[in-house]
């Protein structure tokens, strides 16, 4: 659906400097915008590549001005341009309906709205919230229970007894509510310990593709509202992730970690078991918290182990230097040795 | 099912101090216990926690007494609590049979009461062990063979010619089989190595979801009976792992390494190729074994590359003191510059 | 199908000395090899396992000689086999056609001999290549493009849009054209950066299993020509890797890094974003690269932050003496408090 810029600016609570009738129907790059793709501009330096662009309109600070641009006002272009692209990319929504070849027992309930793709299969005593769509080959276990308006990509599976919020969005790949990993060694073989908790996703969660998170083994693992999950992360069973925390690609949690609100995990990332990272903290790519370790609250740290940021670059520095801190050495003992 | 704390003791081989007629329907933590949930105390610094759970049947040392609850006493309280639990939370079986929507060619051979879910596609040639489930959408190559009372959670793939033995748990989006990766570049590009080889699976292995396991390349991948495999893990061609070895999520083990028994592979471990990791070794998490490399029965490593913990920890401690070691190297300087 | 020795030489550009109508009709290790298994030597340390074999016919480099044996002279014996595996062990071929349970709407265009497995969701404007097989449980998003003789292996994903050139192979679990990972942090919560780029596989890619590659956010994300991804590898949104580069399981490349030709990147290597990873460059495994970081041409780097490796070989080295450089440093601090 177009819009014009006004209508945009207005959404937005921005301003439009130049033609507030110019339609906008889609977000882009200024490099592959048509002329009514709306683009965006967080700093002066690329005012050239912006002004070069086929696109209209332009979302940038107040005071910015682009010969023949109209611009759209607003204190942080970038958070705009990803509002905007809510407005002006809508997801596909095919018709509501469960597709014939789904299958779907009578003992689960459908909200209003809902889209059931094909082959999708549904097992007894399920709830899918209104507005919620699976796609192909979702597999949801006995027992689930799906908020209202999730987009489930195709290929989603969760186990017996998973509960997802409201406006979760879960991509291809991935499973959650599996068994975690948890044995006893004993009489020369591994016994499972009981992995029969259960997992909570909140609202607004999103999920990358080929994430698993584990269910509890007696108690509830729980991913916070608003948690950001990249693809291929691995959340074992009782983690606890807190709100608005996000977790880049191919980290891993290990059992009983909690991780608090607002936190940022880079990617490659790994916490032992135990551990608990509290709010506002980060931790950079690759880093590796020990078991029962805690990073404290808005600290930023780096490594395996992890420490503090500052202290890293240092250490690594002078780890850098050792062949001449070596040399050094080894000409103050030559001196001492220098008959005098 | 619900058994009384006597008969638990008995399956248990222990002894019930109490009401021995309790019953007892599931496992749980103290906390989420209802009144017929078994608990377990492995330590008196959990006493606490025990005594004010609602369970009244609590598995713990010989000599444990509590108010109000019935003991049943066990040598390893977890263990027994892992044992009971195999008991009382059996695995869901479904009614077994075919469902309509599953593809099964007559060339395939279905033991007695296996299941078979919907929207399973089985190839040519297959065999499948009677008890064995294959739950939704799971795929099986054509020749492969699956042993007796096997679970196949939805969305498991074998490429053709898998072996699995008896017992074997495979979590949702497991790949087994699938080609090697190795190529041999000439003329400008690469040329795939061929990856004919096969995959066998032991008795009683485990398999974490999205993990991936490579068929040999002209030989035989070998997963040793009784081996826990977590979640996203990679195995690739040739390797063997040999029987009761942990590994835990996010770990890699590269072409033709060899892991020996009761080894325990730590999270997001990298095993070069062509190393040997001795019978009872622990990695420690993100070590990395380089190419070739050896490491010893019974030998704890941590880092990259893995060195013998003490060595590391030794190593990392003074890599942490590297400011002050520079500053007393600076000190010394000054003293020999300076006039006698 | 069975070749003479004579056949395969003349296929590979080789000589024969020997039985040039010796039969050939498969490829195998020295152990595994029947008398028709074709197999190769590039070593003369392997000359007793070669003389051992069942197998007749052995690739060598020329003047070699072993008793009993066929020899087939060529300048790089393992290139040739691997060469001559693809004329030995063609893939399965099912017969070209579309099973009915295959979902393919009146919109999608499938080229001559195209195969359709059981289950497979294509959705509209689908565009598939003459000879390309899709597999079981295969899912194509509306829209995409897929050249000629691909084989996707069961269970691939491909988001609406996506672009595969010829004779791609994707193995099972893949997702190729995901959301990228980029949000923008405001008013106490995150916002969807809009990801909607494309992405484009070129001609002779190989993908490991459950491996994911995300679509561009406004741009496009490349998979140069004949570029080989190994399992659970991360490629995230306007990453482009360039022709004939190779990379190992579980390694993630982060947004807008490119990777040049010809580079190899080791297992678990960690790519920040917006990296460039020069030509013929080469990652360790588990080596970390850190935001906006260049790798130069050809350059060998490991450990994180990644260093040249010859560097990164002495600043271990004294980094595993470190006990003894303090040892000696006390040694000196000693001598210089002793009354002269």
């Amino acid at each position: 659906m177009t819009h014009t810029a006004d209508e945009i600016a207005k959404h937005l609570g921005g301003r439009v400097v130049g033609d507030s009738c110019a339609p906008i129907s889609g977000v882009a790059s200024p490099e592959s915008a048509h002329s009514e793709d709306l683009i965006y501009m967080d700093s002066p330096r690329f005012e050239d590549r912006v002004t070069k662009s086929a696109a209209r309109c332009v979302l940038s600070v107040p005071g910015t001005r682009l010969a023949a641009k109209t611009i759209i006002e607003v204190a942080d272009p970038k958070l705009a341009f990803a509002k905007a692209a809510e407005l002006l990319v809508p997801r596909p929504t095919p018709a509501p309906g469960v597709h014939p070849t789904a299958i779907v027992p009578p003992s689960a309930t459908l909200g209003e709205n809902v889209i059931v793709g094909p082959y999708v299969v549904i097992e007894d005593a399920v709830e899918v919230g209104r507005g919620t769509a699976i796609e192909a080959f979702g597999f949801v276990g006995r027992g689930s229970r799906i908020g209202k308006d999730c987009w489930l990509h195709p290929r989603v599976t969760l186990y017996a007894g998973a509960k997802l919020g409201d406006r979760v969005e879960v991509h291809s790949g991935v499973v959650i509510g599996s068994d975690g990993f948890g044995f006893v060694y004993g009489e020369g073989r591994y016994w499972k310990f009981p992995q029969v908790g259960t997992i909570e996703v909140g609202d607004d969660v999103e999920i990358g593709c080929n994430t698993t998170i584990d269910r509890g083994s007696l108690e509830t693992t729980r991913i916070g509202p608003g948690v950001k999950i990249d693809n291929l992360v691995q959340i074992a069973h009782n983690v606890q992730i807190d709100e608005h925390t996000v977790v880049a690609a191919q980290t891993g949690v290990s059992g009983s970690s909690q991780v608090g609100k607002q936190v940022m995990v880079g990617g490659q990332v790994g916490i032992a078991d135990h551990c608990i990272i509290e709010d506002g903290a980060i931790l950079g790519a690759q880093a590796g918290i020990p078991t029962g370790k805690t990073i404290r609250r808005g600290q930023t740290v780096w490594g395996t182990p992890a420490r503090p940021l500052d202290k890293f670059k240092q250490q690594y520095a002078l780890f850098a230097r050792l062949p001449e801190i070596v040399e050094r050495l080894r000409n103050v003992e030559q001196r001492l040795n220098q008959p005098t």
